[in-house]
């Protein structure tokens, strides 16, 4: 058993293993640039698909095994300890329940993202082979709709989550006007690759746009190469994981 | 009592602490990117509401606490003991007398805030939860308007420094044309916090403008987000704290 | 003889020299922001024309020597040794085949290039004297128009790689359409030159599109400009490579 | 006298303490992204108006005092020892001829000043009072006005240099077209200075170009802010200086 790891949480090796990918996955989504002092990353339990996993309310660079909780669906830690917890953790409990085939999914104001999630009339689309994921692109989620003219724009509720749910539908990434993103995986690893990748694609976007029309992958261009790609998701982990190791040293 | 601690400005507990974020302040503003060799931080003095502390004329991310300087609200050091002071002094001192809920002033040519400064058909506004302090928007302060044609653009004296105390009026920003831009908070933190992010924002904004009309926050968005923001604001000071440590090392 | 190089490969100075200079390739084109997890550099083997040297599948930043596998033109191994090949070997094979005079290739997805691979109406063009190796431009290739309309995008078998060489026709670069682009030198050097900077133009192109209109170079001045900078090969390499070492302390 | 210091240069102590300042800007220019492997900074000597100082051959960042070369306004090394010297050294001879106020000279291909080199209608201006060393603007010089349309955009022999130093006239810049910039100064400070700035005022300016249209700093307030930023030359340089240092070891 992993000495760092919360008896609530560790047992099997694959939940070993898991506790110790979401770590790494903290420490790359911040190395990487995806999140700041804000913004989570959470993976479903491997043996009990109710629940998830997902840090203590704080830095994700400074996420350690021990700060892992779980949580059920509804976002009620199942022992926190005391432990405060991050507002938003109903964007996972409620993707979790709407979505059976999602495994990770992150939550990040990435820089190049939430320009778009304010401008309504330049959708986010894949424009290279590296975000297949975006298929016909991602929907924005307008918490205007329905929760009025003067929240504070965040995920504090399970019925928000529920929403934010319903937007996202089945496409793979949803924006959040005003205030970022939400990307999904079938895996912990893809969905970081993905949280990573449509940073990416969006600053190449928004500079294509300003050249001329674009043309974007067609949508079974974008399905055949999601497949290709992240059959590959393996070699950035590995890049990503060591150089966030080396920025931490 | 602090070792580094000049006797004419340490004290109480209250004010050693002040002083050590202060530096910190100065430190993790260098190192965010949002001043360079120029710009400035000050804190109202927690005992005495008719002074304030800012570092002797020096870059930024060099200051310790044996450089903070104790100065009156006219821009008089108290015991400068020779040593050179910002030439902007009065922003600081001005602005603490016309708002007695400012508690620190941060005055930055931060680099995607000064295009704004100098295209007046298009106001800085809040675009994303994180930046809900700037309201309404961000007043540009025309010096020209009180000084004439021919200025240096800075405010080296204490009618200057009255009016752009005006122009900032009940903003928590305002723009100075040409130069940068000062900010205000009620906390040393929440400044700093809001210089950061009047940065990100200004970056997002003109990143989006660029791709088609703006969605931006309503009033009462602002104003709900910023309540909700800025209590979370030990999260990322403690980040950028840690970061600018290990930059320095 | 080199300790890390694999027998099937090392053999003469020449060739031992040109490995070393293989690997700082893959490094360099790392650390300079031409390729991530992603892209590959090869060489034209130095005794044996239809062969040429191109690492196993994995991250650029990571490749040593032992790494780099022999091929012949047709992106067969001559002794993988188990060790798995890139899908897009394909790319140096069949160029190096249509253009005896090419000596290196480098596959990207440089940021700052894939928009002018994605916007037919904005072709990229030399315009300063650093990159005159653009010469009339770079064409695009289509690969819609050799494999319809669901393909991945990647070079993934030998008739691809001759589309793509016959897109290149005699340019020094040819841009693949949401993809990236493919550099050829006539030496290793001069190719990682090459692809550093056509990021480079790529970048002040796309800013200089957004001043007003554009004064490339003329054919002329960009066949004697290349003629001139690339004379100077030695000084940019050196500095690269101390800088990737450096940054792989 | 300094150990590294050739007897051929080295002498007063003015001279000592000007090489190493010489050797210094190097690395800043180097360190601050105005240089990369391409770019040189000269200083007139200070005994010997009719003589300059400029690195041999070689990158800026790995300068020492060691390969500092003496030459008299023609361009010839007054003691090269076989070392190479830079093509473009008549860019700075021709300018200390013609402009005897001139004491320093920094050549660069700065990342966002190139732009503003090739497009002819966007003139570069001050539009912040840290750059009020523009002046009324930068002129442009186009070598096929002088040389025709084949040539390789260098100042490679005295006539071009000549051309160079009248396109500047008493400007304190003159951009290059396609080619990059040439920054004067009246001490090697405030010339290292202003190619920093010249940077910095033209990404400034192209972001605020794209916002709408800029006011820029009226032909006294540019005069007016010069005196008075580079009155501090010496709080940005002790910083860069610094900086430079800390990132060579």
């Amino acid at each position: 058993m992993n000495n760092n790891t919360p008896q609530a949480v560790a047992g099997t090796p694959d939940i070993d293993e898991l506790l110790q990918d979401l770590v790494h996955a903290n420490h790359i989504l911040f190395n990487e640039g995806v999140v700041d002092a804000f913004g989570h990353v959470s993976a479903r339990h491997p043996d009990r698909p109710e629940r998830f996993l997902l840090a203590r309310n704080m830095a994700p660079g400074l996420v350690g095994a021990e700060d892992i909780i779980e949580f059920d669906l509804d976002g009620t830690p199942v022992d926190a300890d005391g432990r405060k917890v991050y507002l938003e953790r109903f964007i996972h409990g409620e993707i979790y329940r709407a979505r059976p085939d999602v495994m990770a999914v992150v939550h990040s104001h990435s820089p190049s993202v939430v320009p778009f999630s304010a401008v309504k009339s330049a959708p986010l689309r894949p424009m290279c082979h590296m975000s297949g994921f975006l298929g016909e692109g991602a929907p924005i989620f307008e918490i205007r709709d329905v929760a009025g003219e003067a929240t504070d724009l965040l995920i504090r509720s399970a019925p928000l989550g529920e929403s934010l749910a319903h937007s996202l539908g089945n496409n793979n990434v949803v924006l959040m006007r005003g205030h970022g993103a939400t990307v999904t995986g079938p895996t912990l690893k893809r969905a970081v690759y993905r949280a990573v990748y449509v940073e990416v694609n969006a600053r190449l976007q928004a500079d294509a746009l300003r050249l001329g029309p674009v043309e974007y992958l067609t949508r079974d261009e974008a399905r055949t190469a999601m497949e290709s790609t992240e059959g590959q998701v393996e070699r950035p982990w590995q890049l990503w994981k060591m150089r966030a190791q080396a920025n931490r040293r």
